[in-house]
């Protein structure tokens, strides 16, 4: 494929939720735009890859160098640690103003269709829960979406952390907001009984 | 409106979801259909008059004379009670199987545009939960739709059944079946990690 | 079946756009509202078979006993002939303004499903254009929708005229209103072209 | 706005379809892939300014030197010329495989909510038709979506091309494929009746 046209189009096809149609709009987009645009979108990518580092505790990314914001927050709690499947997820509990935790982020979750566990953090994940019980934890809330995806995962978070001796527990099931009786699913209807109060 | 196929019309527009073009075309649906489907559908809307019955119990409505096949069924622990706001709230639940207590049918939910509650059956409710706790009733739970409508529903009805004596639960709440941390609004969350286990 | 809801909800099921669900609501709603309002639609069901007459002309249901308002009309132009396939499409047409010629309900379509012809008025429409053609019919327009189903039906109606030595003619094709070029189809692309103008 | 998650993500939210939220998720995915695919993304938009010419004659992009595949073919009629608005119209009507004569992108629609022509390529569209009125062209199709902006468009270029000479036709109007006569507009019924054939 060397039309660069056909090339860039490839590749905003692989970008989350977008199909050929839209990657070929995306590309007619930059064509018809100015160039200063497509300089600023070049630098950018690359500031990327130069300027944004990895927390060595929580893994996630962002502009801090050394330990990002809140790992380096001594107002949070250091005795919860919640494993979250990506840096948005972390983004949207914190977005919720909720949790005063720390955080762990796994970099994915186990896909049903290969069933593989390339790429999780597993082993990072244990090594940083062993050195931090010693620092206090005292509960992992594993924070993943209510789907297949998350719940396969969790089963497999869970075992690799039996023997760290921290308690696990995940995030509670029920009515989310705008459910209605009606068309919620069995489980999600067993779950808000059994979470009444 | 003199025109029965608009004064048809007209009536199928009140039907819950129906506009008035759909209106339009169940009356067209009709006229193309069968004298014998159209006279089907009168003798069971007839029927619904003169056989539906509504239990004297838990108030919802089905053919059974006397009290309904859940109210008779001595097996269902009396020690609930579930409080619905329709008919069908009650068959969802029922179809979840996972609720094994009584119901009582309230009719309908505050509605938000008009704060109204004419219609709900309060007062019914009231000397029900009297009646029941001599034989048992140790709590009601409020399972109302985990929207505006639904909640002020039940701040109503807490307040109603105050003086009761008898423990009031809500349904809980948090990530339902399909639900993504990125989508939730901050309340999913909060109680799902507020119900974590 | 003797339980007049799941009876009546039956009925609903076959109404056009409704499945089980909606059926069942349909039913709660009938429950839950005034017995004069049920009383009002059985009223309005015996009506609509005592009361509605179809039109001997071009078959369209109304309340005008003997001819309708359209055949009725001696401002319109006897010399073209729509046929339709509902009386829905006729309304349709009629609002447009556009139009000032005659009708014929075909009452219905082939279905592609089944390839059946049953239902459909085609002896009716042969006597029909005879019968006009004397009067001064020139042009019959096909005025199906724009599917395979209504493209089924216009190469049989365009066989079955054939004999009747009146010129028939299909609604042209082309750009519907908001159509874009990017997602309009080939076919749609060279009506729009070879009818330019 | 100095960070450079936030700067990319302003960038993204500016592609045509994209809000913050997916700007935010291409940021991540971004973070998340290889540098290897940070590496050939930036060089494919480098390709996209130094490799993609504009053709002298349609002026759409393309990634031939000097005039494009289609300008370049002798087989295409010459007497046929369809302006369009973007690059990507031009590949639809290709698609359809319909047309065989000559392009010309006009860069672009009248924007009813500015009424602005900035970036229109009108003299360069007049000075095309001059020269190519020599060659032969008789027919200017104007191939604008079937919408308001299409319709303005349409009207000032046929303005423009008024002094030219040259025959001005548009795309013809009428039920796309699929369209249903109950769902239909007037304007589009009275073209489908117009354009009856």
């Amino acid at each position: 494929m060397s039309d660069p046209i056909d090339r860039l189009a490839h590749i905003f096809e692989k970008f989350p939720g977008i199909g050929p149609r839209q990657a070929q709009r995306f590309v007619h987009y930059l064509l018809r735009s100015s160039p200063s645009l497509r300089r600023e979108l070049v630098e950018s990518l690359r500031d990327l890859s130069s300027t944004v580092h990895q927390c060595p505790e929580c893994l996630r990314h962002s502009s801090a160098k050394g330990m990002c914001v809140i790992c380096s927050d001594s107002r949070r709690d250091s005795a919860l640690l919640a494993v979250v499947a990506s840096d948005a997820d972390l983004m949207a509990l914190e977005r919720s103003r909720t949790y005063r935790g720390m955080y762990f982020v796994l970099g994915g979750m186990i896909s049903l269709a290969s069933d593989k566990v390339t790429g999780l953090r597993l082993p990072e994940l244990n090594s940083h829960v062993a050195r931090k019980k010693e620092k206090g934890l005292s509960e992992i809330i594993l924070a993943f979406p209510a789907n297949p995806e998350g719940d396969a995962t969790a089963i497999r978070v869970s075992e690799d952390l039996a023997t760290s001796g921290v308690k696990v527990t995940k995030l509670g099931r029920g009515l989310s907001t705008g459910s209605e009786l009606e068309y919620a699913d069995p489980d999600t209807l067993k779950s808000a009984l059994d979470n009444r109060k």
